[in-house]
């Protein structure tokens, strides 16, 4: 994203995603001013763009004259195999770890230093920490980011800790002797606790899906009031469920 | 898509929105040269502008120097508010429904002649009736799209039927006066049942959530293995759901 906002206009095709790139994940629609100030595009351009953009189906304009994501967006998107390879196998034990415990589920993979959420299964006990998919949040502020470092090769967990461990609540791990310490304890439990490290109120207990090399390929988390946490009755649950996603992940046909 | 097959490269932007619509949701991968077939582009048009889409993260390179959707582009199609302000809004109701059903849950809503899947909860009992978040399936041949159908603006009713009512197996309704005939039913039902119109061996049962103005502003669905089917049982629990989820939807902050 900062390259494009630097680099608004390299060219056309850079300034059309730039504009799809300028939705945030909490943006429900953006103004033409808005969209401009974002891309540094200049609003006839961005005007123009933007029409292009309406009439394919990836943006779409309101009533108000905004713009937002468009449903074509979102159908071409769910075809990401990425995506979709893991949460089709992940999806039947992400539902059952969610009747078993009757809270927040969450799948989510490593990309660079922040979790990506790829599927969630939440019921009417909502917590305080939205995780949507498509999400993303810090590698070191959450149990589902640490159960993905933890398993991560180490020479991503030097880069976490050289981009800064930002402090985002007073439970933050922000210390990297603190870090390197709690993710040694993951790897020796096989599941990682997250304590209102991001959300406050909000506890996790996250565990690991691991590759045949011993590297995480993407971790669920069951989110918890931290007034309801009850640590050591999930963990067995979240590494249970962890564990059946990778063996039937063994057994797919590899593309 | 048509319409960019024949006139494949109008503006650099169009052509790059051409290689993204390329993808159909069976496919996991493509080649440059299936990319260049289905779009009319040259291939040097075609790589130069798949390596911008790859630079920025809406599609990938694979090892086998195939392209995939990106990630990126599903945490942006994440973001269209039609879908998630409606997935977030049913989704609790949709968990109910899959655990008192036990059977797969579907959340849909109207694109033109087609329903576009949003949600699904599926569990281990999978029926053989594919319909992954992003699909889309024609309205007059499953229970979800005869729901959508029978709630929506008349004018839409003559629109499917002079589109042309593609027989899909020997149970889909093709014929004007029969799809008229179930349409009322429906009305007066409240739900729609679909029988192995459009997947052989799946049975479904449908009901719309209503807007203020009685029309869908979208349905949800149970699907069943015909032979497990018991539609008496199942009616009053997806209508009960989709009630609940207009009633949440009318309490909501409009945007």
């Amino acid at each position: 994203m900062a390259g494009h906002i630097r680099e608004p206009g390299r060219t056309t095709t850079s300034r059309a995603l730039a504009l799809l790139g300028a939705f945030k994940p909490e943006d429900t629609s953006l103004s033409l001013a808005e969209l401009c100030r974002r891309t540094g595009l200049a609003p006839a351009t961005a005007h123009r763009i933007a029409g292009e953009l309406v009439a394919w189906g990836g943006l779409e304009r309101t009533d108000g004259h905004r713009y937002e994501i468009g449903l074509r967006l979102f159908e071409i998107g769910m075809r990401a195999p990425g995506r979709r390879e893991l949460a089709d196998v992940a999806m039947p034990f992400l539902e059952t770890l969610h009747e078993v415990t009757r809270e927040n589920v969450y799948l989510a993979i490593r990309d660079g230093h922040e979790a990506v959420y790829l599927h969630a299964v939440t019921g009417t006990h909502a917590v305080a920490a939205p995780a949507p998919p498509g999400g993303r949040l810090p590698l070191h502020a959450t149990g589902m980011g640490k159960a993905l470092l933890a398993f991560a090769p180490p020479e991503v967990v030097d880069e976490v800790i050289a981009a800064g461990l930002t402090r985002r609540t007073p439970y933050t791990i922000a210390e990297p002797a603190a870090l390197h310490q709690a993710l040694a304890k993951i790897r020796r439990d096989g599941y990682a606790a997250g304590n209102q490290g991001y959300f406050l109120g909000a506890v996790s207990v996250a565990a690991p899906i691991l590759g045949p090399d011993g590297h995480a390929v993407a971790a669920i988390s069951v989110v918890v009031h931290s007034v309801r946490a009850n640590v050591a009755r999930l963990g067995p649950a979240v590494r249970t469920a962890a564990k059946s996603i990778a063996r039937q992940i063994d057994t797919q046909p590899s593309h």
